[in-house]
């Protein structure tokens, strides 16, 4: 698993872009290098990983307790995983590791010139600050959305979800007038990439399957589920073909694409949906967000203190080495970061981008330590995968790409292996098995 | 498991209290008789269960859309545990009944003369109604105390106290001032029951083994438990020596068990403890109550519209059938209910009374379609037992008496056993199995 991207492209990088070692050493040259991580996500845990053994104190800072693993929070949201299945405590991850210190802590300013990270509780002194703080959704501009529309990014929106949509067949079954038991048996999920597909995927599956046979008045296979993406289909970032064959499943599942579709409005009743200037009104009374991100307010901090640029995504501009211009001491990585991807572009925001640059971060330290050299950071593309209903997937790894079961079999091997704990992979596993072979959904409830 | 007391002790009560099979024949005849059951706990869920066969029409009314299993929501408090894993949608259970439906609905107010139950949401007319809404949390006119002390008696209940708990260690960690870090590090549970005792020592397993090492600043070994009972001893339902088996057990667990002490006084500082009239403050962040439940508000409606007297605890006196003085068509069933027990006391408020209250009823109902005679209900004790930490139990069974490990695995196999689903039994006795071998716990995550 572990790659050492510093090591790697030597041709293609020739310039060495280590700077300013003494940014590492402490004043005084007595006690360790302070280390302070933001953000316990994939890029700020593998970053204390790799610090593990080095001479510095590292303290990660997160407003959470827990490493979440983002990648499954769908199956949260759609009862079929608990969140402990797929959270794991980080000063569990981290135990063993002597120069590591977990607090929660919900950073709000960083101070480059007095090297201070000012959290809602404390200070922290810093003299390398890694700041992996993530992403946090987007409405773009339109907040009052946000109440109709609950997207899937924290264990307490994934909740809210999941507490939605059973609730939605809850109230069909009670309902007696057609037209609102039809709006409560109709679902939209806004925005086709892997999250919203994979979200209508589990949808279909739950209506068709799951909830057969527990009601009495409506019938759940009859739901309406509706996937709304702007881009002409679905996945825009995959192959053509693959984007193809997602569609193909969905419909299969009984999800309704709606490609080249904007959402012009949203509130309680349901969504007015815009295609080619004619304005629709689809009446639902649960519609799911999986429409955007932006980068963590943290971004715009670091912009006001240092000066560093922002794309339009909100996300910091970073040099070859993830660190800020004029702040060697400062790297930014993840969500949080925009990095080049030697193609003019820049690299998505992936677990498996802020995962390698986390590496790639605690290389870095490692080598001024020792005053050596390091390159700058290469994304090494493993490939995407995104999974739609119980046996479908789609995936390309460069040039090769693989649909169907056999896709399906890689996705779940793929997300077991990068599940943290050994527990938490064997619950998984054993109520992916169940969940297979008897169609049954075992987290189905409805708390507040 | 299923014992049908109807038919039992022949010998004791010889009349016959079968009366006014009139109450189950619909007006007209045409239809099914509606039976409508409030509340799908241990007692309410039996009774639809036994109700599945006849020739009725059954509406089960909870606010939940699940059965939770109560016996181990200590374990969700305590991280062992999701709540998913022991709570179980009840229209999945009840999917086979044809005759079943079920409502999610919050019950205010029921009409016995115009045979109408009052929800929230709607009213259900019933031939026969069938009451058991279980019990709440009292804090004994100290209304106050709710916001210092949750209880245990709602997945939403028991999620806070997690929070609570795990939540004080990390305050712990980041204190630097001794005397606040040692309130963090103190815990009291108020209540010897079983129910305290059991959270008392996962407590003590927590502080002992699962969070050791996972800490920079603190020790959680050092953290002090109290378990404050009013009682001479822990345990007061069971015999001396179980009780004494149990302090010891406790003691071994690091848990200070402080019997004959009066709580005075909570506030979010500690608690003001009181014994032999001497008060004495102990300083603790974290306090549980686990002291006392009383009957459901519906014990109250009961009581004001059919004049059914209440005991001391707010209960409603029941007939030897189950049913309320004057209407024979109104069945009050588990922690509701005050039954005789035969001796010149009352059922304690046990799932065992509860469930075999639920399949009686269901008995006498079917009697009553027939106009066969029932008997008189009759409790088959058949033992309690009550869990203190990884390896140790208390349990009796009539004169038996076991204790140690042997009652452990007892214990672990009943509570496996009544469990519902082969699925949360499958995911619960895996997760017993890792939390036993590596001491961890899987659902250490803080959550709002």
């Amino acid at each position: 698993m572990s790659s050492s991207p510093g090591r790697r492209g030597a041709g293609e990088h020739p310039a060495c872009v280590q700077r300013g070692t003494g940014a590492l050493a402490a004043p005084g040259g007595e006690r360790s290098p302070r280390v302070v991580i933001v953000g316990g996500g994939f890029g700020g845990l593998e970053a204390a990983k790799g610090l593990g053994k080095l001479p510095v104190e590292v303290t990660l800072l997160d407003r959470r307790n827990y490493f979440l693993f983002q990648p499954l929070l769908y199956q949260v949201a759609t009862g079929g995983l608990s969140p402990a299945d797929i959270a794991m405590p980080l000063r569990r991850i981290l135990r063993r590791q002597a120069n590591t210190r977990v607090l929660m802590e919900e950073v709000t300013d960083i101070d480059p010139q007095r090297r201070l990270v000012v959290g809602a509780r404390a200070a922290y002194p810093y003299d390398t600050l890694i700041v992996a703080a993530g992403s946090t959704l987007t409405y773009f501009g339109r907040e009052a959305w946000r109440r109709h529309a609950p997207g899937l990014k924290s264990v307490e929106e994934a909740l809210e979800i999941r507490n939605r949509l059973l609730r939605a067949f809850e109230e069909a079954e009670r309902e007696s007038d057609p037209q609102r038991r039809r709006a409560w048996m109709s679902f939209v999920v806004v925005g086709g990439g892997p999250t919203g597909v994979e979200l209508a995927g589990a949808l279909g599956e739950i209506a068709r399957d799951t909830l057969r046979g527990d009601f009495r008045s409506i019938r759940p296979e009859e739901a309406r589920i509706f996937l709304v993406e702007l881009a002409p289909r679905v996945l825009p970032s995959f192959p053509e073909d693959l984007s193809e064959a997602a569609e193909l499943s969905l419909i299969r599942l009984g999800v309704r694409p709606l490609t080249g579709v904007r959402v012009a409005e949203i509130d309680e009743e349901g969504v007015e949906l815009e295609r080619n200037g004619r304005r629709e009104r689809l009446c639902a009374r649960t519609v799911i967000w999986a429409a955007g991100v932006e980068a963590h307010p943290l971004a715009r901090v670091l912009h006001e203190r240092t000066g560093a640029p922002l794309d339009r995504a909100g996300r910091v501009v970073v040099e070859p080495d993830c660190s800020l211009p004029g702040y060697p001491e400062i790297f930014v990585i993840g969500d949080l970061a925009r990095c080049p991807d030697g193609r003019g572009g820049a690299l998505p925001a992936l677990a498996p981008v802020a995962m390698q640059q986390g590496r790639y971060v605690a290389h870095v330290i490692a080598s001024r330590l020792q005053n050596r050299c390091v390159r700058p950071f290469r994304f090494r593309d493993r490939g995407m995968l995104a999974t739609i209903g119980r046996e479908h997937a789609v995936g390309c790894f460069g040039r090769l790409r693989v649909k169907g079961r056999l896709a399906w079999l890689l996705w779940l091997f793929v997300h077991l292996a990068y599940l943290i704990g050994f527990q938490n992979r064997v619950l998984v596993l054993i109520q992916w098995a169940f969940h297979y072979f008897s169609y049954h959904r075992g987290a189905r409830i409805i708390t507040q």
